[in-house]
């Protein structure tokens, strides 16, 4: 589109996620009219031939094997972290220092002091920030944050939340960054999923009270011992609502035979929803004002009602998947960088859910409830 | 069948669980050969006049309006008690008292004392007993909890317990008995059902920590004025089994929508379980020994490799039914009687849940672990 | 029930479906007010020493090796079939020359003239007639039909209707009465229950296009050699409807992995049902007058509002099976045989449909449309 | 990638399929290691301002009104065909007839005669062909066709398909080119996906029996009058293949509700198989060979074990959309225009898919069956 500002961005780190990423820079341009133009200028990743790879593949102009250099071009608007967990607090901050917005994948940090030092970094800076929890940016959670706003459930009483996968089901399977005591365990990696969507459905948790369980104690080190595991593999909250409400999340990465496992049920008193990331395209909405006898959870399939669904087919229950969720999230930001909107989720809501996490952490250890409110 | 001793039976209350057992006996008469010949003899109600109508309908051959005669009565064998909660007590007793075999639907009693009592008192006087909770009598309920001691899920991590239904969410259902501050609440309705049915498939829970709410805090109170309710409407608890796994269990009577969410799922090294009370004929089975790029949750349909089913049924598939569960407890129950098993689910068995369903109502009021431990 | 006038039975066989009446019996007297009272008075089988078992389980009163003499018994009123469906037509008929009323498991009839015959027999004679296609009586095809005539789909447009089930799947299973050239095959054995039900929603076919199929051309004749199959193990066919309304039927019994795959699809103008009989407590509905964004086939679970799902059970969702379907069919014949309603399934219901069946069968040889109007 | 020679598209057409195929072309770029760099060179729509208009938003570097003018660029290698479908054939042999290779969406013609001149131009000129049927391309669907080719499910014996939708329900949408009664009717425009499903897994189709019906009689011309339509709303038709396995199809554009019911069984004497379309992640299947008692159908989740869905996601389970299929469609001829493979869908293809579609609409006219071998 002639005339639209540009956005450059600078990524770092071209592996799973940071492919995703490019997938969905290159969807987002496709399927929505943003209001800039994406340039993919550079990306970085450890070593300049990873980095020239990843540039042919994803459509970078440049490449680089240096992301310190690159964060401080002046040709970039936006840096893009897809890098480990515990490498997000420099970037991020060496990025805001230079000026750039930051989008960075979750979790924000591995502890709550960093997380905060981001957040007001780049408030003091000035520039936008956007944290990837993206299973928010699905046009039915949209749709079911909407009829709970809207009261279509009556007063909401009740939730449960998971987020079950069975990726480290395997005790062979080789410690890794994922296990570190700090900023490990199924609880920051994937709970921090389950918490971002309870908060958005039902706004803040009050009080959280938690109980995390180690199930396989030692890992392969990768280096023929066994290394001792620390953090959770199975992770259990109760939450009280700054409204009144209750719930509870489960987060576990031993669910064998579950693959994504993102499900939410809430109850109103008028009426209730549930849904899986199984069958991400997928609501399934009880309302008690339908006619006596014909009552039942109606499952109502994704379509161009419900925004942006129609952005990517405007024929109902197509089905959107999995990386059009983050070209949703691409398009959320780039709204808010062109002044459309607010920050879809940004550093402040990262460390929002690293509060909450280590609120669960420290509740379990402690084995009482602790208060998480943000009043 | 000529020959198999006659089994008397006396039941007290003629209600929704009256009809159920009414219809379990004259079910499990037909579809079993059971070694006792079962005779409805009496049966007692409110009045006379209601007695003589069940006793119409039913089937019995006598009736009355006075059960504390019935349970004396020299020509019945078995006392059947689907009375309120608050009478099981009385009844119980008096019918050890004289004798009789009892079997009382679910909870066994209003507080674990009373519960210990009718235990103690059956024990003492050498009859048997059987408390109701009949989902435990499912053919795939036995099938999971076969699978599951025979190694096939591999060593158990985690288990995730419901029971939700939505039979109080109106505010305006009024204050009854299981709104009684002594006995009532959803976690003893309902939650004891789901209690019953994790440690029937994990054995015995050795901590709780729980987490009761009040959704509706007053209810009219059918006299045109509002009564305070005090029990809760909605209990979570987290379970530590005495094996090591962990787990959680929710009750909720206010759950709009659900009508019999008594489900679970079980997680552990080499394979998982799922089910669901809604479809009652099916257990979902993942088994990390398939083939790869072949795995999946398998929905395994009830059929006569899963005993008891055969008896309703010699096609698979074609599914029994909720009140084939109560002929299914029947059936054990006699079998019990005769010498040919263990009692299904007795007294003790009873004690053990209401000891459960206390210890995580005070765990609530107290905001902290409560040991449960059989050991 | 005092004062009920008795209705006398008389069970010929006591196999599968002899034991799915028996518990018929047992449980329509316990759930329902039947306006007769059932007295299970002689079982027949094929040996005295088989009915006498048969009796002593089922309780039956008397039991006898000769059912022709059973039929003649001037103290039985009704005479209840589920022999070998060659033997259905004698068995009646003698029933009917006696004056006794017929409940017969279908097929009524391995043909047309015989089926006539029959129907033409108990009408002449005024005895009343029922035939065993127990899936109509399951509470939510009753609030289909309803659904569909009081419109609440609009217009009806078209209809898909199956019954598929694998056991005649394997090759090995030998050579039975359900292989005989007359009366045998896929179509005429469960082929005709998606035909009931068919015409159960939807009226009167006015025309049918077959298409049968032999997959498995020989089985062991069980004794040693081989038979060859000439009947149909998958049946094909388009319906017109009167109606104008356009479908089509599927039958199969080699259809590995179905056990019960009695299900159809109802599409109209204004909303749509879909239906499976692995689910039979289930009736999913769309209704395109749900608002816009809301709408979605909605899981409607049978409960009280759905008669007389009422009579099994009076908490929703609880759900009814298989035998229970068997007490319904019974209630409604009792009510028919009191003069409360009219014949649920008549022996000219059952004459209907082998002719459905036999006009495909002739459809497919022919290789042509051929008309099957009632007017 | 430095090195790949490039692939120069020329788009015509920028409505909903436009869209699809260009959000097609970004995906493929990224999330494939493509062998040739695609460049989207030009984009051809009616006008020049809607043209323009879509360069802007999909990426294309310049555009044009005139169709014609742009077949006949040297600097485009591939024109892709998104305009209705009676353009087809004069935008494709224009193509043809200047060398360039063409990607054309489906259905590729409106009769056979043009569908056949069309793969024949192709062939005689040397360019490769593409017609997008795209759901063929979904991981689970090869998955399927391999399962079947490697015999796990034994030999076949019966397949149902389905296409419904219910675009055209609604009495009051207008005439439009889909009713046109050349090359009009729910079999042409979605029927012929289902064919291309049943012949993708089970191999030619030898003969058919076609059941075509009108459902809305007239539709508003849009110029305030009525137009008859005579072209099908739903269709049926009864398929043998070539192998000896029966089976059938129905389409439908007037199934209240459906929005994606693209579906399919296969059952083979081993094994079956089940998929919808309304959960494109998930492909069920049911092996004999599971042990006795723990057999069911199983639920596989799209993985990377099933390939190219690796190419969107390292991870199982997190579901690609429908795009996603659009890119694998480009991906796969992609691959045959660099000579990696053969064209994985051509116009020989899509020729027989209307050939097909003409003799189910003749059978049905003609009340008779029709053979439609390969032979």
């Amino acid at each position: 589109m002639p005339g639209r500002p540009g956005l450059r961005i600078g990524l770092i780190g071209a592996g799973f996620m940071g492919k995703a990423h490019a997938i969905g820079f290159a969807t987002a341009r496709t399927a929505f009219d943003l209001p800039m133009d994406i340039e993919l200028r550079t990306v970085a990743d450890i070593t300049e031939e990873a980095a020239a790879a990843a540039a042919g593949k994803f459509g970078f102009a440049r490449w680089t094997g240096d992301w310190r250099t690159m964060v401080r071009d002046p040709e970039i608007d936006l840096i893009d972290i897809t890098a480990p967990n515990a490498l997000h607090r420099e970037m991020a901050l060496a990025a805001i220092a230079a000026g750039k917005h930051v989008y960075c994948e979750k979790p924000l940090a591995t502890n709550v002091p960093d997380a905060r030092e981001m957040a007001d970094a780049a408030e003091a800076r000035g520039v936008k920030t956007q944290v990837g929890f993206n299973y928010l940016c699905n046009p039915v959670l949209r749709l079911a944050k909407e009829m709970i706003a809207a009261g279509e459930l009556g007063r909401i009483r009740s939730y449960r939340g998971l987020h079950c996968e069975d990726y480290m089901a395997d005790p062979g399977s080789p410690f890794g960054f994922r296990h570190e005591p700090e900023g490990g365990g199924a609880l920051a990696d994937i709970g921090s999923h389950a918490l971002a969507t309870a908060e958005f459905l039902l706004g803040p948790v009050a009080e959280v009270m938690g109980d995390c369980a180690t199930v396989i104690a030692e890992r392969p080190d990768g280096r023929g011992g066994r290394r001792r595991v620390e953090v959770d593999d199975i992770a259990r909250a109760f939450l009280r609502f700054e409204s009144g409400a209750t719930g509870s999340v489960e987060a576990s990465w031993v669910a064998t035979g579950r693959k994504m496992q993102h499900d939410f049920e809430v109850y109103g008193s008028e009426g209730s929803l549930a849904f899986s990331q199984e069958r991400l395209n997928e609501l399934r909405f009880y309302s008690a004002a339908d006619a006596p006898g014909r009552r039942g959870f109606r499952r109502i399939e994704a379509a161009p009602e419900h925004p942006p669904y129609g952005n990517f087919c405007v024929a109902p229950g197509h089905q959107i998947g999995f990386n059009d969720l983050k070209a949703i999230e691409v398009a959320g930001f780039v709204d808010a960088l062109a002044g459309l909107g607010p920050e879809p989720f940004g550093f402040r809501g990262g460390l929002r859910i690293q509060t909450l996490v280590e609120a669960i952490r420290r509740s379990s250890a402690e084995r009482r409830w602790i208060g998480a409110s943000t009043r």
